[in-house]
């Protein structure tokens, strides 16, 4: 069955980028594929990603290709370029349509919320958010674009190192 | 050797407190005394304390009794009451003074730096603190009192679960 899994990296103190939108502090970072929450292990199973409009800028500003073969949903309001040959839909849509339609999609595999963390909260509000996994790296940034912006009650599942990285994954604990 | 510690429970999101200073949704998790980070074990090991004034207030208010057996050092500018019995210096002095002092006393045990995160980057700032240990509870909170509001780079030593909590550890890395 699908789950909608929100699986980002972090700082220690809950950042997902510096203020000016910088990933220089995770990047660096060595992790092991063959490792809890390796990232292509991860991807594997996805069948339909989701990211904000933010997140997407990001990756079409630092990254020549484009790295993701499944179809992928990019929330915004805005009027945004696509990539060449990549399945990428841009929506202003419901979050719950959205949802629906990716799962669809992803038949059976899950649907990955690469983020932000708006865009995580905004799943969760609608009761559609499955799992949190987190990558933390070694560092304290202070300040930045924060990890998810609301209060949610979580169940550990699953920790462990991998390379320089805390990994954790927990479901979320729907309230009633 | 002594060593400086900041040992905290956490929100997933990097908070220590909600912004109305409940620690509701910490307190009610089951942690493992036998397992990484168990309270109990930890205090063992520690021959002074450090805390800031909200710190203090917070146990005070919360606490019928002061549960430290080691001296306590209370950073703030305001006069507050002592409690009887108990070893407690109130100081506004700064941290590199009190540390050495601290550590004079704690012969040999480890400084625990109880928070909060302000109290905690002083220490660093001062190239004093030498690790941070984290418990993080299975919730995030969205907003509150941050777990470190510095830029740092550190080293992760350990990574365990303990009950509901993802537990870790990590070096401080100093700068040069």
């Amino acid at each position: 069955m699908s789950r909608t899994v929100y699986y980002v990296a972090a700082s220690l103190d809950g950042f997902i980028a510096t203020p000016d939108h910088s990933l220089d502090w995770l990047l660096t970072r060595h992790i092991d594929e063959a490792g809890m929450l390796g990232p292509a292990a991860f991807v594997e199973g996805v069948g339909a990603i989701a990211m904000g409009a933010a997140t997407y800028e990001w990756i079409r500003r630092h990254q020549d290709t484009w790295d993701y073969t499944v179809p992928t949903w990019v929330f915004t309001h805005r009027d945004l370029a696509g990539v060449d040959g990549a399945e990428i839909t841009f929506t202003s849509a419901p979050v719950a349509d959205v949802h629906a339609a990716m799962v669809g999609v992803a038949d059976g595999r899950d649907v990955w919320v690469m983020g932000g963390g708006e865009l995580a909260g905004a799943f969760a509000d609608e009761g559609l958010l499955d799992e949190v996994a987190v990558a933390y790296a070694p560092v304290t940034l202070g300040s930045g674009a924060p990890l998810l912006p609301r209060r949610l009650e979580l169940r550990l599942t699953e920790a462990a190192r991998n390379g320089e990285f805390s990994c954790v994954r927990y479901d979320v604990v729907h309230p009633g």
